[in-house]
C-alpha cells in the first residue's frame, strides 16, 4: 500500500494545470501588504486550509519578476534581514496565534543580544563604528575560491567532472563585479538567521513548495536539523512545568537523545504504514492521565512525516489533516522534521512492471508532492525543519525552519547565543550553486533528478529482499519517501517465543549479522519507551549508500542470520 | 604598564633556547606510553605547573618525524578519532582530576548516541553497511574546489591577489591522488568531534602551543567558541542546585546572554589592569554568603585571559598562577576563552618612540606569548576554548576546546545531538589551508603578521586617542592583546555628578556619540551583574575594522560627545 494515493496525485496535477498565478511582484521591504486580520480572526477556522496545491507555473517567473522590481540585494557584512523582505504579498491571509503558553520559561526569557542591537546604527550614513569586533575583511587569508558544479541535464558524477561548470567566488564581488554576495561578506561575522543572500533564496523556496496560509510567516537558516531540533525542544519543553512530548512510537534515535538530558519524557504514538495514526493520538490525548504518566499532557508533537526514520512511513495528504486537526483540537504545537521530504520516490510498481512516468518539469514535480504540514496550517501551530543534509551535502551543516514570526524571533534569540548561524564558507558556496548557477528552476531539476536516483535505489533493496527473504518471516512495505526499509520479524514464530525477551532474539540477529557481514540497525534503538517492552521485533536497512550488488549480498545475509535464529535452512 | 613583563619574556627567551626537546616521535594510536600516574597523585600536588615555556624549536620536525612514522593517516567517511592517536608522549605527567560533582544532571545524563556505537563495526573487513543513513558521495554535486590563498613571506591582500598560491581540493582526492582529505569525505556526515584530519593538526597544534601537564587531555572541534560556550556552561550549571558562575565584573554582554536563560547568576570580581583580581576572587570565595548571593558557592569561573572583552586587561603569566592557585583552593573549574590570545601585541613602546623588536622566527614567536591555563594545569580543571575567528576568518564557524578526556567526552555527547560538529565546507578548506599548504611553520608566520598588524592598528588608535581625548577626563591603559580599548571616564567631575545617575550620563555620551556619528560600546552592556550600581562610566572602541583616519575622526567625534556632556568646550 502506497502513502501517495492516485486521487491526490491527480488533483495536485490537475490544481497545477489551472496554473492560478497567486504571488505578484511587489518590492522588497515593502511590509504593508500584510493581513489585518488578527489571530483571534485566524483561530476561528476550524479546519487546516485547503491542501490543492496551488503551485503556479508561472510562480518562478514571477519571483524573477519580483527580484527584478526589488532592484539588486544590498547586504554587507552582518546585514540584518528577514522573510518580509522577500515574501509576496500575504493578503487576506491571518497572523498566526501567539505561542506564549508553549514556550519554556528559558525561551521566554530570552534578550536581544545588545551588541546585536546596537547594529541598527550601523545604516546611519557617514557613522565610523568602533562597536563590534569584526576582523577586517583585509586580514582574511583567502582571496577566491572556485568551484566545479553539477549542471543539468546531466547532473551525473562523472558528466560533472567531464564537463561541470566552473563558478567563482571572489572576495570582493559586490564591490567590484556587481555581484550579491562574495567572501569577504560570507567570511566576516553574520546574524544568526543566517545571510541575507540565503534567507531570499530560501523564503522564495518556501513559497514555491510550502505557501504557507498564514501571512506572518518566517525562515532562519540552522546549523542542520539536529542542531535546530535541540533549540526547538529546548524553546518549548520544560521540566520544571512536567513536559513531555509526542512522537511515532519508533523515533529517530538521535532525538531521543536528545529528548532524555532536558529532563521531559517522550511518549509514543503507533503507528500503521502512513506513520502516526491520529486516532491514537486523539485517544491518548483525550484520556490523558498526568499521574500515571508522570508529565502533564503534552503540548508538542515531534514527527518526520515523510519517510519516517525508522519506520520508512509517510503520511498522505489525508492523514496529515487528520493529524493536524487532532493537533488543532488538543492545542499541541507540531515540529515537522523533513530531511527526507524531496526524497519521495516514483510510486513502487512491483518487480517486472513498467515505472511510473517521471514528473516532466518542475511543475508537476512540486505537484506531485505530499503537501508539507506548513502548507495546510492555518494556526501558525507548525515549525518546520529543512536540511540540505539529504538533498545536497550533508556536510554543509545548513538546514533551514519555517514558522511564525514570534516562533522564528525566539529560535534567532537563542541561535544568536549559541550557533551564530551556519559556517560562512557553507552559505556563500551553496548560494553561488542553488541561487547563481542553478536558480530555483535548476534546483528543482537537481531534485528531480535525486527522486530518480532514490527510486532506482529503493527498487535496488525490494529487489533484493524479494530474492533472499523469507516472506513468511519478514515483511515490509515499499517505502514512498526517504532512505530506509523497515523490517517486520514475525515473532511468534521464534521457536523461542514466549521464553526469551524479544530483545535477546533481536540480539541474535543482530550478532549473526555483524559475524556474517552485514549491518542493519535493531529496531530497539528506536524504540521511543525505552522502559516498555518492545512490542515487535524489527530491523531497519537503508538503501542510501550501497551498490545493487552489494545490498543483495547484504540482504542474503541478513535473510540467513534470521533464518539461522529462526531455525530454518 | 604593561602585563607581560620584561622578566617573563627574558625568562621565555631563556627557555626556548635551551631547546628542550621534550616530545619523540612515536607511531600514531600507540596509546600504553600514557602515564600511570592516577589523578590522587595529581591531585597531591599543590601548585600550578611551572611555566617556563619550553617550546623547543624541534618540536616542528618532531611532528613532522611523527607523522612520517605513523605513516599515512587513513581516516574515510565520519571516521572516529581522539587526540591520543595524534599526541606525542605523555610519560610522567599525571591525569587529570575527576569533574563528576561539577557537571549538571544534564550532562551527566547523556548517553552514547547509539548509531554512532553502531559504527564501530564498520572497521570489520569485508562488512557491508545497510545501517547509517549516509547519503552516497555520487550524489554530490561539487566535482572540486580550488582557492587561491595567501602565502609567507607577503601575506598581504595585495599580494594574494596578485601571486597567492592557487590550492585545489578534489572529490576524490584519497582515492585517486594519495590525498588524506577530499570532498567526498568531507561533505558526508562526519563525528562531532569534527574530522580525524583536523583534529590531528590541533592536536599538535595545541602541543606546540599549550602543552598540557597531564597526559589525558583532549581537543573536539566546535562550531566556533559562542556555541562552545554555551555547551560548557550547560554542562556545569545546573539551575536545580542553586549553581551560578563567577567572571569578571564587567564581561562579554553575550557570555552574560547566555548564562540568564540558564536559571544561574554570574556574578563579577573586581578587575584591574592586568583583569581579574585574585584576591578579590578569594575573598569573594572564602566569604561567600549563599543565603545573600541566592546561589550556592561558585564552582565555575568563565574568564578571557588576554585581551579581555571588554575591558582589553591581559592577565601576566603570574596572574594567571595566582588565580589557577585560588581556583584549586576553592575547587573551581575554569573556563578559559581565548579568542584574542594570538592578537597578543608587541609591547606599547610610546608615542614617537622606537618599536619593540618583533620576533625573529616562530620560536620566539611562540615563547613570547604569556602560557595558556592549560599549559599550567596539572589538575585538568580547565576547559579552554580556541577559535578561528579572530585569526583566520569568523566564517569559519570552527574552534575547538582543551580539556581532559571526561570534559570533552560530555562535550562530544552533547555535540552528537545539537552541532554535530562544525561545517565540512570550512573544515577541509581550513584544512587544505592550515595543514597541507601552510603547514605548522606557515600558520605559525601568519599569526606572527597579525600580531604586527594589530599592533599596528592599536598603536593608531592609541595615537588618536592621544590627540583627540581629554586626559584629564578619559584614561585608558594601551591593551596588550586584544582588539579592544576601555575607556574609563572620571565622573565624579561631571556637572551632573550625584544629581544623575551613572546610566543616565552613559546614555547621554552615546547618543551624542550616534548623532555626531560614532558608535562606540556602552560600558553597562557588560556589566555583570546588572542589578547592581554601575562602578563607573566607561566605554569599549575597537581599533580591529576602522583605518587610521577614520579611527582619528570617530576618537575626535568620541571626544566631543564627553566634553560636551561635561560641559566642556
Amino acid at each position: 500500500m502506497l502513502p501517495i494515493t492516485k486521487a491526490a496525485r491527480l488533483r495536485a496535477l490537475i490544481a497545477t494545470r489551472r496554473g492560478v498565478a497567486s504571488i505578484s511582484c511587489r518590492t522588497a521591504r515593502s511590509l504593508h501588504t500584510r493581513s489585518s486580520l488578527n489571530s483571534a480572526e485566524a483561530a476561528a477556522t476550524a479546519q487546516p486550509a485547503t491542501h490543492e496545491v496551488d503551485y503556479a507555473p508561472s510562480l518562478l517567473s514571477e519571483i524573477a519578476a519580483r527580484r527584478a522590481k526589488a532592484g539588486k540585494l544590498v547586504a554587507g557584512i552582518a546585514a540584518a534581514s528577514d522573510s518580509d523582505m522577500f515574501k509576496g504579498p500575504q493578503t487576506g491571509k491571518p497572523k498566526a496565534k501567539r505561542w506564549d503558553n508553549h514556550l519554556s520559561a528559558e525561551s521566554k526569557s530570552r534578550e536581544p543580544c545588545s551588541l546585536k542591537q546596537a547594529a541598527k546604527h550601523l545604516k546611519q550614513p557617514g557613522l565610523i563604528s568602533l562597536g563590534g569586533g569584526l576582523p577586517s575583511s583585509e586580514l582574511f587569508p583567502l582571496d577566491e575560491i572556485d568551484m566545479k558544479v553539477a549542471m543539468p541535464p546531466d547532473f551525473s558524477e562523472k558528466g560533472t567532472a567531464a564537463h561541470g561548470q566552473r563558478v567563482t567566488i571572489g572576495k570582493y564581488d559586490v564591490r567590484d563585479r556587481d555581484g550579491t554576495y562574495d567572501l569577504s561578506i560570507a567570511l566576516n561575522y553574520g546574524q544568526s538567521t543566517g545571510s541575507a543572500q540565503m534567507i531570499r533564496f530560501l523564503t522564495e523556496h518556501t513559497e514555491i513548495v510550502c505557501k504557507p496560509p498564514y501571512a506572518d510567516w518566517r525562515i532562519c537558516q540552522t546549523i542542520g536539523s539536529t542542531g535546530a531540533l535541540e533549540q526547538a525542544l529546548r524553546m518549548f519543553l520544560d521540566k520544571d512545568r512536567g513536559d513531555s512530548v509526542l512522537t511515532e512510537d519508533f523515533s529517530f534515535s538521535t532525538a531521543l537523545e536528545t529528548i532524555t538530558p532536558l529532563g521531559v519524557k517522550a511518549f509514543g504514538i503507533p503507528v500503521d504504514d502512513q506513520g502516526l495514526i491520529p486516532e491514537a493520538m486523539d485517544e491518548l490525548l483525550t484520556n490523558w492521565d498526568a499521574k500515571a504518566r508522570g508529565s502533564r499532557k503534552p503540548h508538542l508533537l515531534y514527527t518526520v512525516p515523510s519517510g519516517q526514520n525508522p519506520t520508512g512511513a509517510t503520511q498522505g495528504l489525508e492523514r496529515r489533516q487528520a493529524i493536524y486537526r487532532v493537533a488543532q483540537k488538543h492545542d499541541i504545537f507540531i515540529l515537522e522534521d523533513e530531511p527526507y521530504y524531496f526524497l519521495q520516490m516514483q510510486p513502487y510498481t512491483g518487480r517486472g512492471q513498467p515505472d511510473a512516468p517521471a514528473p516532466n518539469n518542475v511543475e508537476e514535480f512540486v505537484s506531485s508532492l505530499i503537501p508539507t504540514y506548513v502548507s495546510m496550517d492555518i494556526d501558525g501551530r507548525v515549525m518546520r525543519m529543512d536540511s540540505l543534509s539529504k538533498v545536497l551535502v550533508p556536510g554543509s551543516r545548513l538546514g533551514w525552519i519555517v514558522a511564525s514570526e514570534q516562533i522564528v524571533e525566539r529560535y534567532q534569540r537563542h541561535a544568536e547565543v549559541a550557533s551564530q548561524g551556519p559556517s560562512g564558507f557553507s552559505q556563500v558556496i551553496v548560494h553561488k550553486l542553488l541561487d547563481e548557477t542553478w536558480g530555483h528552476e535548476g534546483y528543482l531539476r537537481w531534485l528531480m533528478n535525486l527522486r530518480l536516483e532514490y527510486t532506482k535505489k529503493r527498487d535496488a533493496l525490494l529487489a533484493a529482499c524479494e530474492d533472499n527473504l523469507p516472506r513468511d518471516l519478514v515483511s515490509w512495505t515499499p517505502p514512498a519517501a526517504g532512505m530506509f526499509l523497515w523490517f517486520t520479524i514475525d515473532h511468534t514464530k521464534h521457536p523461542s517465543a514466549g521464553t526469551r525477551s524479544l530483545e535477546e532474539i533481536e540480539q541474535e540477529i543482530f550478532d549473526s549479522c555483524i559475524k556474517s557481514g552485514v549491518l542493519v540497525a535493531r529496531g530497539s534503538w528506536f524504540a521511543t519507551e525505552k522502559d516498555a517492552p518492545l512490542p515487535g521485533l524489527y530491523f531497519r536497512a537503508t538503501f542510501a549508500a550501497a551498490s545493487p550488488e552489494n545490498m543483495n549480498t547484504a540482504i542474503a545475509r541478513f535473510g540467513q542470520a534470521v533464518k539461522d535464529s529462526f531455525g530454518r535452512k
